[in-house]
């Protein structure tokens, strides 16, 4: 079972070095703490281990050092900067393996766009040696790229001429949408095995600068000083606790989140519980709650069973959504996210919401939401309902009626990777209705729900448990694959953002690419990586 | 050898029946008649023989049938009015081929697009029974869909729950950018196999209207009387004779163009020879040469070249894009094509053009444009440059200098899928060179274009041979399936749109789906198809 619970202290491949508002993130990978039996981490190549330090670092920077202002990633080993992704690991892994392992660091990479976009940190990618594959990409994630000048460093992207796979990790994409370098000059050096160095990378904008050896550490730290300022705004981050969760043979059981499987039947239940009553609400109880407020708890509770499911539970095929608690509660959780955003603790936990909530759209399995009575679909948990491929609301007039109920966060808060609510989402074609129903401000009761088009089918008491019972029979009898593309494609409906294109375009072409004979056959290139051998093509263009 | 050329007298699945504004394309697919063995076109199936003839129709509709206004698509089988691409067809094809015959019917299906949002033909799908799978796309890539209510006939997409693969042509983009069905609806209308029948379907959006089957045809014929109106503004077109092409082992010379096979070494050389000094200019020698102008004949040949190559070349997989003859004329005759681009004539010249060069952007060859001083890449031809993958451009003090120009042309009358043009696709760092490089309307000789940034490499006369034959070397030995998914990458930078998210995001997930064994494999549903036996799925998510 894979964890993606670490910390600075447990770190096996970072340093994580903080002086007043300069976080360095130094890469040195330790070779033989591999995730995997089989392959050797050698010259900064990383597994899926070294991408959850990686990402766990930049979550705490954002919770526990708020005051950093330019993050440094850089390099231990001499010369070398990072070799990306470790190619026997790559070899050795299953097709789904494969897939889940670049999504993670494909939301790792845009994590650190994220922090950059919305919480104004400056990232810094301080290349003292040669950044090749995911190590340029690392790079290209990053603001700033500087390379050192020193006659034999250099960027490059060898997967196709050396792989005969493609770069992984938005590599492709961040060239000529985000540094916006001219096509047949992305063309010639994503097919360079050796890449570029300096001066023509520079010319080509590969990177920003690049500074002969002896003046690199000092112009690297010139340009911190730029970008920190000398102004020390100390500002107390929170700790982010280890997050509890007691695992048995069904059942994930956290403190807001609980997942259990019904194996035989290939379908999980994850049911997020509502916060207290007595949740924290002005900003000193918020600051004080710290990583045990309820949207940053349950939030992260919410991730780390996302992720349990993707990578531990591959036979799950459909997660049936459910909320528990009190619709008020949520609303008054709510308010008081969207009158202290502007405080830096309430803007990362609303951010960590979206980027949760963007990893649920982007999580490769169905999502039905179910809506009951006790059910608290409010606010930020009505996102769940609205992520889901589908929704079933009770309609019972014997019962408390179930309802839903938009909130203030609806409204913007928590963008899907492209740049719509997830309310204008699904009303593309009455882009009117989404200010009438957020104008409301009231809950829905089940009819009124179906009437708005907020849920997609309200069956009544008699029929509710075999509607659902026979609709998730259905769903999972279906092609996991067929399914997978299907909702990739539907639930990104509307405008395209770089992000969408690197999880849309960029990784089905690589996942196809992936599973082709020329890559992962007996003589493809990345099986024979590294063998005296000659890699052998069917040369036949698809 | 496929052959892509047919005329309305050779059809044998569809019947082209004008009236007045009004043309009527009923198919009635001979069963027997299919492009492979092994299979019968029952239901109106399809395999890419049918859709080499819907592709004419509508081609032909454009420039002989310039007064039909209306173009009605329905069926003369009872009860069925497509049940999509040929199950068995595509369960006994090759990868390769499965791929290639959806990219064909997608570009057939833009292109009905094309012609309503740039011609203002307005396309009805009468639906006389159930369309299904590729039968509902294709109803999809009309304006309107009209469908028959009796008590039988349905919408569907049951390539998910029936065949474990995506509908392949455009169908779940089109529901939800297209005809913005709320995404949840899709979901299960894209996971009920027996579809939605005449008032669910109306409801959802699915369709625009429905009408009792003694009201049908009636109800069609008004809606087509109110589109057409009664003024009947008669037009003559042009008539679109046969290519003519001389095919022998390597080579295929046509008059414009001419493709040269360098089989061993699994690249082509595909020279364009612009057009002669003598050329039609004003709009009456235009119409008098009909087919044989040269923007028309040329474009035309290029297209057959580009989907032969595809289809009956796959072993090639570089392209070395050459052309011959005067900058002047080529820059005449894009003066009378841009001078006269309201007449219709004009105007379906340079949509066609557009078409045609989007082919070449969608086509998984790699692409080299070699400028040399006898070239002529000015204008429309110097899309053909801007489209390629690279260029090199000889630098020769000795010789007469190579020469590139822009045109009026270069401006926005041949947009890319994305809607930019290449000169913006090439420039998305620097926009003001657009503006610049215009502006200029001059021939720019190597160093010039090099230093405008037109042309990625301009080796000298000694180096000229060895580099490009070094680079066609290297080109060529690389992966097939890499250079696809890293071409489709960074071809389209910027902006996306229905038709670039199509080809990109939807047709990667359809090709990684058409590889899984859960798909093809041994007990995969495609290859399941029709048995007595239940496919069986590897139910691990990807």
């Amino acid at each position: 079972m894979i964890n993606f619970q670490t910390s600075p202290d447990r770190y096996r491949h970072w340093k994580l070095d903080i002086t007043g508002a300069v976080a360095t993130l130094s890469m040195d990978v330790s070779e033989d703490d591999t995730l995997m039996e089989g392959y050797k981490l050698k010259l900064n190549s990383y597994d899926l281990g070294v991408d959850i330090e990686l990402a766990d670092a930049v979550q705490r920077l954002r919770f526990e050092h708020p005051d950093v202002r330019v993050v440094v990633i850089t390099s231990l080993k001499p010369r070398i900067f990072c070799a990306g992704a470790n190619i026997y690991m790559l070899g050795t892994s299953s097709h789904a393996f494969k897939v889940n392992f670049c999504k993670f660091t494909n939301e790792t990479r845009c994590s650190i766009e994220d922090d950059s976009r919305h919480s104004g940190r400056r990232y810094i990618a301080a290349l003292n040696g040669t950044a090749s594959g995911g190590g340029y990409e690392l790079a290209i994630a990053c603001d700033e790229i500087y390379l050192v000048d020193d006659g034999n460093s250099a960027v490059s992207l060898p997967e196709v001429p050396l792989l005969g796979v493609l770069p992984g990790t938005g590599g492709l994409t961040r060239l000529v949408d985000k540094r916006k370098i001219r096509r047949d000059r992305a063309d010639v050096f994503s097919t360079l095995a050796e890449g570029l160095k300096g001066k023509r990378a520079k010319d080509w904008g590969l990177i920003d600068d690049t500074f002969p050896t002896s003046k690199f550490q000092e112009s690297i730290d010139l340009r911190v000083r730029q970008i920190a300022g000398t102004e020390n705004n100390k500002v107390s981050g929170i700790k982010l606790n280890p997050i509890h969760v007691e695992v048995s043979s069904n059942k994930l059981e956290y403190k807001y989140v609980c997942v259990t499987f019904e194996r035989d039947q290939r379908y999980a239940n994850l049911t997020v519980r509502g916060p207290e009553a007595s949740s924290a609400l002005t900003i000193q109880e918020i600051e004080q709650a710290g990583d045990s407020f309820w949207p940053l708890q349950a939030y992260r509770e919410l991730d780390h069973a996302l992720l349990h499911l993707r990578v531990n539970e591959p036979e799950i095929g459909l997660v049936c959504l459910r909320t528990v608690g009190e619709v008020s509660n949520v609303e008054a959780i709510d308010q008081a996210l969207a009158a202290n955003r502007d405080h830096w603790l309430v803007r990362e936990i609303l951010l960590n919401m979206a980027r949760v909530l963007r990893r649920l759209d982007l999580t490769a399995k169905s999502f039905f939401a179910i809506c009951e009575p006790e059910s608290c679909f409010a606010g930020n948990l009505l996102e769940l309902l609205l992520a889901a491929d589908r929704s079933y609301m009770l309609k019972d007039p014997d019962r408390m009626t179930a309802a839903v109920m938009t909130t203030e966060l609806n409204a913007g808060a928590l963008p899907m990777s492209n740049g719509l609510t997830r309310l204008q989402s699904r009303f593309l074609s009455e882009p009117e209705k989404v200010e009438e129903i957020l104008g409301q401000s009231r809950s829905f009761n089940t009819e009124e729900a179906e009437n708005a088009g907020l849920v997609t089918f309200a069956p009544d008491d008699l029929d509710w448990e075999d509607e659902i019972r026979v609709a998730i029979e259905e769903r999972t009898s279906l092609s996991p694959d067929a399914l997978t593309g299907m909702e990739a494609s539907l639930r990104f409906a509307g405008p395209e953002t770089m992000e969408t294109k690197i999880y849309g375009r960029l990784t089905a072409w690589q996942n196809w690419i992936f599973q082709r004979p020329n890559a992962v056959g007996e003589h493809g290139a990345l099986t024979n990586y590294g063998k005296p051998t000659k890699a052998q093509f069917d040369y036949k263009r698809t």
